[in-house]
């Protein structure tokens, strides 16, 4: 579903909250300040900018009050758990989910919306606060996954992983300190979490998980990408899962 | 170690020959053509511009010529094949190189390296043409693993790949159509072949590939992030290793 955005401060907004916009139409030819500052916020915001004449602006505008600048953002919406509940009902499987607490790159957030998809993942839970959103770039990232894969926002997540408990799910969060995820059991109803890029899993939201699992790290330098350690840990889930 | 370049166009050359840039000094004030064009470049390929008075840039100058513009190159040099046999000697392990048929995407290249360095890998290597080299880019996004994992780059992969099975390796390469990686034996002296992010390992390397895994897929899109699989598939070969 797309939603129209028109106008010159309503679309510099759009796209300053992170608004996915798929499409920007601009005035061709028109270069006062206004325009000038759209045209920086999406070309910061890595936006394909198409530009057009007055008539078939005219055209598309559902207001009649365009001023040269009109968007369609992609309207991804977030989904509410039982999108997620529902998704592994449907398939008759264990729940698998992917916590985020934290993470900032939308680069990241989108590969791992992409492997969330792949590994068989029900959902992915983000907090609402700091970190990133569903923005365009996350979309693009994930590959189309976006579509098929539940994204949950929620206000605390460490009293969503005490919710999810008590339906009887397990938690593991990824850390260097922990057990070699080689040797956890991994089975069963279980949220995958991983931390914030630089700082990891944060301590209240680590004390409510009932394992710490670890990736070997046979190197010189400190830690995986995240979206390159969530991959890796959610296929030791996805092996252990199959049974192999 | 870092080298220094003067003056505009050959900085301009520079960074348009993707030498990775630490830093950028431009003297402040200044806006003529080719200073623009030095800027437009510097923000293309993301490196950060600090603006200076004349007296800084005059001290800073190796040459007295630098015309308002210096530039410190980090010079990440590539190795050679024998870097990464010195490597895997040193520690008495079988030799684990992981060998990119194309990769584009310098994002992806820097993560991994970075994979390579935490799994243990001896080496990354890459061909000369196409393909995306060593830039800024790159170097930030490997997080410092450049700085101990070698980085080879080879004029033809393929008959890179014979010439390491002469030497007792054998190649597996990552494709859909593959074996499932669980059952495949990847251990003893191992190359892991990724391909190209949008049409994956090309025809001729994968006729010299002795196996072909596939990362079990139980999702609704084509394919993971090429960082992602690279570590999935880097991982177990990790897991394989160590006899888990």
């Amino acid at each position: 579903m797309e939603t129209l955005i028109e106008g010159r401060n309503p679309v510099i907004e759009a796209i300053r909250a992170g608004k996915p916009i798929d499409k920007l139409f601009i005035l061709d030819g028109c270069n006062d300040g206004p325009i000038m500052t759209v045209k920086r916020e999406a070309k910061k915001n890595d936006i394909f900018v198409k530009y057009v004449d007055k008539e078939r602006l005219d055209h598309m505008s559902e207001t009649g009050k365009h001023q040269g600048v009109i968007a369609y953002s992609a309207a991804y919406e977030y989904s509410v758990m039982e999108d997620i509940f529902a998704k592994a009902e449907s398939k008759g499987e264990d729940l698998f989910v992917i916590i985020l607490d934290n993470i900032e790159d939308p680069h990241n957030l989108g590969a791992i919306i992409r492997t969330a998809n792949l590994a068989g993942a029900h959902g992915v839970i983000i907090p609402k606060n700091r970190a990133v959103g569903l923005t365009s770039t996350v979309a693009r990232t994930s590959a189309g996954a976006l579509n098929y894969t539940p994204v949950v926002r929620v206000t605390n997540i460490s009293k969503t992983i005490e919710e999810l408990k008590d339906k009887g799910m397990w938690f593991v969060c990824a850390d260097m300190d922990g057990e070699e995820m080689y040797k956890l059991n991994l089975t069963g109803p279980i949220g995958l979490v991983i931390g914030n890029e630089g700082e990891g899993v944060s301590r209240l939201v680590k004390e409510k998980c009932d394992f710490v699992a670890a990736i070997p790290m046979k190197g010189d330098i400190d830690s995986l990408n995240a979206s390159v350690a969530t991959g890796v840990l959610a296929y030791e889930i996805v092996r252990q899962r199959i049974g192999r």
